[in-house]
C-alpha cells in the first residue's frame, strides 16, 4: 500500500457505517422479493466457492511460492520481471482467459549502501532505511547536528534552529492515515526551512528496531534533501538525549540512484462473461513491492487472493453473466504507473466496470470488506454480504477503494470494494524487512479468497447490474 | 547472558522447587523461634528499601542514561571504556565505598562488513549477524550451495552431502538451553564434515526478521569456518525452497578481525560491613554487551539493579553487619575474562563470600529469584523470601547462579542467587539490535532493585552467616 490511498475509516467508523446500512434496510422495510430471489439463486454457488477456497492451503502455498522464489519486487527489478512472467504462465495453466502482460514504463530507483550513526554523544549505529526515491547524500555521507521535532507546527516554530541541520520528525504512530503525512511531506517541509536531511520516525507501531521505508515526495522542480526512515527506538533515543540538553550529531549515508525507466507490465487474466462480456467486474492487487522483505502482505497476498477468485470459479465451471477480470498491477508503490496505464488503456470503457475490488491492506484477521458507492449500491452490497456469514467476517462497512483501482473508479464512477486486513497487525510489518509469508496464516488467505470470489461472482452473475 | 551459563530450570521445575522448599519447611515443623525473631527485626528495613526503590523511576532513568549515552559496549570498545569511567565516577557520587576499576585484559574482536544473499533461485538479501568471534570469509565473500538440517543427528546422517557447502542449522527455538548448543557448537560440527560455512537459525522466538548474535566456539587449535546467525524467516524460506527440491546457492560475507587484547576493568563498589567487613555479600551484572542494540536487558539492567541495592542502603543510612559488594563485570559475553579475573584476584578469600547474586536474565515480569544452595540455606532463603511479598514476585525457586559469579561460587562453595526475568520476553530481544531500554518498564526495574536490595541487606545483616 502506498501513501496515496488508504481507507479513511477507523474501526469505529466502519461499525457506524455498518449500522447505517442496517438502519437503511430497516427503514425501507424488507428488501424487494425480486432481490431476495436473485440472491437465493446464487446461494449454492457461493457456498461451493467458500467450500473450495477453505478446504486446503492452496492459496497460502501459492503465496509462499511467489514470495520465496522472487523475493521483493521493485517495479524495475529482475525479480519483478520474473514474477510477471511466472504469473502469466501460471494464470494460463489455471485456465484463465485472455491472459496477457500489458506493458507499463516504470521508474527505476535502486537503493545503494545506507547507514546512519550517532557521533555525539558517543558513537552508535542506528537503524535506518532510505525512503523510496530519496536523493543520495554526498559520497562519504553527511554530518550535522539533529533537531528533533514532533510536528510540522513545531518545525515552523523552531525554523530558526534548523538551517544546516538534520530534522528528526519524532512523531509517535497513531494511525497510518494520520502519521504518513510526515513520511511523504517531511522532507519538503524541512528543506523549506533550510534542513540538510530528514529522519522520519518509522510510520508504524514499534517493532524490533525495525525501520520502515515508503515513498517521499519532493517539491516539484526542486532538488530534495536525503530522507530516511528511522526505527522508533532510535528516534526515542535521540529525543531523550536532546531533551536532556545533549547535542546530538549524526552522520547519514544513503546512495540510491535513478536508472532509466524500464518496461514492466500489469498482468491481466479473465473469465469472459457468457451474456454481457463487455461488463467488467475488476479485482486485483499489486505485484510490485518495496525492496525489503518479500512484499508478502504488501501486496503478494492481494494478488493471490484476487487471482484465486477467478481460479475458484474456473475450477467449479462457473462462467458468470459478466466478465471477471483480475489485474496484478505494477508499480503501485512508487508512482502508480500501472494503475494510471490501466485507466488510460481502458478509458473508453471505464463505465463498463460494474464493480472494482482492491486487496492491498493485508488479510490479517479480523478482516472486513469496505464498500464505497451510492445508497442503492450499498443496499445491494449489504444483501450480498449475507452470503459471507459462513466466513465469520465482519459485515461489509465503509472504506471501499484503493490506490490501483482509484483512476478507473474515478473515470467510470465505479462502485468500489476493498478487502481490509486488521491494521494493527498490518502496519507493524508494512514496508519493512519483516513483511514475509510467515506472518500470514493459511486460513486468513483462504478466507480472503473465498470472500472475494463470492462477491465478484455474484456481482458478475446477478441479473441486474449493480447500481452506480 | 552468554551461552556458558543459563538456569537449567523451566517454569514448571521452578514451581516444583518452590513446592519442595515449602514441603521441607512443613516436614520440619515451624522454623525455630530464633529464626523468626531475627527476620522480624529486619522487616522494617526491608519495607523501607522496597518503599524507596519503588517510589519513582530513578533506576530506569539511570538505565536510560547508561544505554543512551554509551550504546552497546563490546569489552574492548571505547564505549565500554567510557561506561567504566562513568560507573566509577557515579558510584563515588552515590557515596559507595572502595570504588575501583579492577583491570582485566579482554579480547578484541571487531565486527566488519557483513551481508548474505540467496543467489539461486532468485537473488535476495537475507538478514544475518556474524556470531561473535567468527572468522572472516575470504574478501569478496564465499559462495556455495546450502544444505539445511534440523539437528546434529541429521547433519551426521547427511555428512556426505555437506563437503564444500554451507550448512544451515534450521532448528526451531524451544528454550535457550536446548537450542543454544547449535549456536555454540554448530560451526565445529559442520566443519568436521567438510562444510565451508555455517548459518544458525537465530536462537530465540521469531521476531521481525531479527538475527541474533552470540558466541561461537571453535575446535581448539583448528581454524574455524565462518558462522552467522540468520533470521528465522530466512531460515524458513531456505528450508521451504530446499524441501521443494530447489537448489539454494548463497553468498556470505563476514569480515570481523581480532585486534590485540585491551585493558578493560570490572567496576567494584562496596558498603563496608560494620561488624564482619571481611564477609562479603556479592551482587552484580555485566557492563559489557554484544555490539548490537544497546545491551539494555543484557545486561545494563543487571548492573543498574544490583548497584541500586547498595545505593538504596546508603540513602537509608543502612550499614549492615557484613560487606555488600557490587561488581559490574567486563567481558561476560566473549570469554568471561572479568569473572575469571575476579575469582583469581579473590581466590584466597573466596570462602568469605556468604552469598552471590547475579542479575543477567533481564527483569521482565513475571520475574522470580532462583537459589542454589544446601537444604539448610534453602530453608533460610525461603524465610527471607517472605519479605518480598509486597513486590508480588513469585516465591524463590531453584536456578541460582550465573556466568559471572560462577568461578567465585565454585571456588568458595558460595550459595548463589539469580534474578530471573520472564524468558519469553527476554529471548525475543537477546543478542539483537532490539535490546534497548524501551522494552523495559520502569516498575520492572524498580521491583528488581527492591528485591535484590532486601535479599542482599538481609544476608549481610542477619546474625548468623547464611549456611553453606
Amino acid at each position: 500500500m502506498t501513501a496515496r490511498w488508504f481507507p479513511l475509516v477507523s474501526g469505529t467508523r466502519v461499525l457506524a457505517a455498518v449500522g447505517l446500512i442496517g438502519g437503511l434496510v430497516a427503514a425501507q422495510g424488507s428488501a424487494p422479493a425480486s432481490s431476495t430471489s436473485w440472491l437465493d439463486a446464487l446461494r449454492t454457488d457461493a457456498a461451493r466457492l467458500i467450500q473450495l477456497a477453505t478446504r486446503d492451503d492452496f492459496a497460502w502455498q501459492r503465496l509462499a511460492t511467489l514470495t520465496d522464489t522472487f523475493g521483493h519486487r521493485p517495479p524495475a527489478s529482475d525479480n519483478m520481471a520474473r514474477a510477471v512472467a511466472w504469473a502469466v504462465e501460471t494464470m494460463k495453466a489455471d485456465g484463465l482467459e485472455n491472459v496477457r502482460a500489458e506493458p507499463v514504463m516504470v521508474p527505476n530507483w535502486v537503493r545503494g549502501a545506507e547507514s546512519a550513526e550517532i557521533l555525539e554523544p558517543g558513537r552508535h549505529a542506528v537503524s535506518v532505511l532510505g525512503l523510496g526515491g530519496t536523493v543520495a547524500t554526498p559520497p562519504g555521507g553527511l554530518e550535522a547536528e539533529v533537531v528533533a521535532v514532533t510536528s510540522f507546527s513545531e518545525l515552523r516554530a523552531r525554523a530558526a534552529e534548523v538551517k544546516g541541520r538534520i530534522v528528526l520528525f519524532d512523531v509517535p504512530y497513531s494511525t497510518y492515515s494520520e502519521t504518513v503525512a510526515y513520511r511523504t511531506g517531511g522532507a519538503r517541509a524541512a528543506a523549506e526551512v533550510g534542513a540538510v536531511a530528514v529522519l522520519i520516525r518509522s510510520v508504524g507501531p514499534m517493532g524490533l528496531r525495525t525501520p520502515h521505508t515508503g515513498s517521499v515526495q519532493y517539491a516539484p522542480g526542486r532538488t530534495g534533501i536525503p530522507a530516511l526512515g528511522l526505527a522508533a527506538e532510535d528516534a526515542n533515543r535521540i529525543a531523550r538525549l536532546s531533551a536532556s540538553g545533549r547535542r546530538v550529531r549524526m552522520r547519514l549515508v544513503t546512495s540510491g540512484h535513478h536508472g532509466p525507466p524500464v518496461a514492466s507490465a500489469n498482468v491481466v487474466g479473465e473469465i469472459v462473461g457468457r451474456e454481457r462480456p463487455e461488463e467488467i467486474v475488476l479485482v486485483g492487487g499489486h505485484l510490485d513491492s518495496w525492496d525489503v522483505g518479500t512484499g508478502a502482505s504488501d501486496d503478494a497476498v492481494g494478488c493471490v487472493v484476487t487471482w484465486e477468485a477467478l481460479r475458484l470459479m474456473k475450477r467449479l465451471g462457473l462462467r458468470p453473466r459478466r466478465t471477471v477480470r483480475v489485474v496484478l498491477w505494477t508499480n503501485e508503490e512508487h508512482g502508480l504507473a500501472g494503475a494510471n496505464a490501466y485507466a488510460e488503456r481502458y478509458a473508453a470503457t471505464a463505465s463498463n466496470h460494474v464493480l472494482a475490488l482492491e486487496a492491498d491492506s493485508g488479510v490479517f484477521a479480523p478482516a472486513t470488506l469496505g464498500f464505497s458507492g451510492s445508497l442503492a449500491a450499498r443496499l445491494v452490497m449489504a444483501q450480498i454480504g449475507t452470503l459471507l456469514t459462513p466466513l465469520g467476517l465482519q459485515d461489509i462497512g465503509a472504506g471501499g477503494g484503493g490506490a490501483d483501482i482509484g483512476p478507473i473508479v474515478q473515470a467510470g464512477n465505479v462502485p468500489a470494494l476493498a478487502y481490509l486486513g486488521d491494521p494493527s497487525r498490518y502496519f507493524v510489518i508494512h514496508h519493512t524487512a519483516a513483511d514475509t509469508v510467515e506472518r500470514i496464516a493459511p486460513d486468513e488467505v483462504s478466507k480472503a479468497a473465498a470472500a472475494i470470489a463470492v462477491v465478484a461472482y455474484v456481482a458478475a452473475e446477478m441479473p441486474e447490474r449493480l447500481p452506480r
